[in-house]
């Protein structure tokens, strides 16, 4: 707490005087409140569409029990879905927090991020099928798949964080900017492990992929959320 | 409404000192409003994604009725399910509405919830689906994965009770703690409920697991309110 | 506009010292905000599912044409529905503007109409199969299906309108009570329309019942703004 | 930003006193917050239900990869399609920020927006289905359906922009009418465009037409945005 309410200070002082510059009509156009809701809204109904996959499996009379259970793999990726979003939601949520304004390029950066992660319970589906069929070659395509759009999903983030690491003017405060470069960093190693992650399912074991898709995202949540405590305790919160 | 203006003073005065103390910057993300609508939006979509098992039934002409008539257990486990998110959401706004701030434990612990809630209509399908066919020992299984989740989700609440009941810098009021402390020990009961449900179904009858789903979130229901209520009255509401 | 700042003027000051009574705990508590949203996402979400039933065609190479064109009632019946949760949600709308308190009952009523709701999609698929396979006993069953859950729909309203009409704590302006009366005639009326089109659709043609499911929704539109508009005017609006 | 406090401050003074004049009832009736809200869930829904077409194909064991490329129609009708909604949320945005107050007639305009939007998964899975297929005349139906909806739609926003150009009484700024009345203009040529990209369809490639579509609604993105821009810099903003 021993951090500084001049810097605080400051911050708002700039926040006011821009907002009262822009008054009336462009500030509620800039507000990222819209693009918030809009974003909770599409992660909240891609949580719930994962478990669409969770259906009755046929079975014959007395056989249910076993059906249910040889069903394991779609667990396994409805967890790691799940996780994969409840990060996405949590980060999301941290980065919109330095966000005070909105502008186009920063609309469409989000709606990839929104688009990157709704595609993620088609690999989900088709790697629960593959592992569940059993065939070498279609587990590694389907592993390759997850990996491929994980990547893509990645790379959307590194965007986000690119561009509002070079446009101050639309974040809250004056030290925001280094926070996205940083950030920067850790979308270029996720994107990195998801490479990897693919490459090992092909050459080593395709459950050996399905355990990194599981504990990148663990990993991610818990480091994320550890950055964003020691960028806060520095700014005296 | 004889208690007491200076509690309640207190309680604000507190509040006010510290959102002063972490205004700007943590205040926002703290907030729990974005957790609320989030889980307020999957509620929401779990709620209506449990009609979409009411489908119209494969009949041959002329036997409509019969069919539409003979997928009862269909509507009961809907309904069930429907009084179970009711009560879910009743619940998640009676806990919400005590907390002031977010940190990152309880926003995972809530995830969980929503995550349990999110499993519910699973095992609503797979009991509706068994019951119609007749097999006893499907049936067994049906009720059986349908008390294993419904315990699981209990657990979840005891989890958020449990951490909420020990961290009074996150919630409203100074009496908040004893409030979640005594709903743990309802979370336990209703977990003790869907076990004995589940070995009542394994043992006696399958039907009466089924009555005792249905049943359990009436109760929890009418009676969480009940506490509220008299907690409320308590505090001169 | 020759209505009445006094009015008004005591309708806001009663709501301020009963807000000021209830404030810190229970205002929140018995806000509406929360309510209104989940059952606006429950909506929305809704009249949107019923998009799911227009699915591509199965098709013979060469007739997409003929098969697009022979699922006509599909269209009829999705128009129909998206119709009637248009009016339910610009209803739930009006009633909601004149509640200022949420207690236990009206949760619960509110639940109940989105309940009434929800179920509104699976009676239109069933009508929409059964008018396109032609059997004349299973049109009427799908009629009766649908007329069944249009009158449950409508009590919901009743009862809601009921319990607003009983309970002016609950409500904004003292003089809401009658236009809850009223509405409640209304409600009356609608489940009466049901039936009767249910009974039309036995006796004479399940497609004069489609007519009047069709119909209906249209006339409540129309006639609850207008009534609405009139309230209004007397009040200054 | 030379531009002129003295008008912002005219437009704000004059929502400010047609606000008092309507308060207390019919100013919260009249509020666009619900209206926003209820499209935003449905536009979230609808980018999200897109992605249910992207489900693992049937496949011969060994063949998933060979299976997963042939999809590739799905997976462009899935992008315009985004593309499409993308555009009409930042268009929807961009609409309601110039709106004040809600009428009847607004309400039920802007449920025609949603409604033709709502459509538009259902002939993007015609489409996806038909080209995957490969019958000349099934590609050139289902092409023309794609047509017909997307016309719809466009005069959906159509008759919006009509309706507010004509009634300056529910918008902010009192040149905002003009803005609606150039939009309208905008609205004509998208409805061109549809019908044009389907008789392309129709009688050069079903495939040329499927490339209008993907680029009409990019055209729409960024050219709407860039009008906005121009519009609102004259404003001083």
């Amino acid at each position: 707490m021993e951090a500084t309410g001049t810097d605080r200070d400051r911050d708002r002082s700039k926040a006011t005087a821009e907002d009262r510059d822009v008054s009336g009509h462009a500030a509620r156009w800039a507000d990222p409140v819209r693009a918030i809701t809009f974003s909770d809204a599409v992660f909240a109904i891609i949580i719930t569409l994962l478990a669409l996959d969770l259906i009755p499996p046929e079975w014959e009379p007395g056989h249910l029990l076993r059906e249910l259970i040889g069903r394991w793999p779609t667990y396994v990726a409805y967890l790691a879905s799940y996780l994969v979003v409840g990060v996405v939601w949590t980060n999301h949520r941290a980065v919109f927090h330095h966000v005070r304004r909105m502008d186009w390029t920063l609309q469409w950066a989000n709606l990839g991020v929104v688009f990157g992660t709704g595609l993620l319970p088609f690999p989900t589906a088709v790697v629960a099928d593959a592992i569940g069929a059993g065939n070498p070659a279609d587990e590694r395509t389907a592993v390759a798949l997850y990996a491929v759009i994980g990547t893509l999903t990645t790379l959307s983030w590194l965007l986000l964080f690119h561009y509002l690491s070079g446009h101050p003017e639309l974040l809250k405060h004056d030290d925001d900017g280094p926070f996205f470069a940083s950030e920067r960093v850790r979308a270029v190693f996720g994107a990195a492990g998801y490479i990897g992650a693919g490459v090992l399912g092909a050459l080593v074991s395709p459950l050996l992929a399905l355990a990194i898709f599981v504990l990148l995202p663990i990993f991610y949540g818990l480091t994320s959320e550890r950055l964003a405590g020691v960028l806060g305790s520095k700014r005296g919160t």
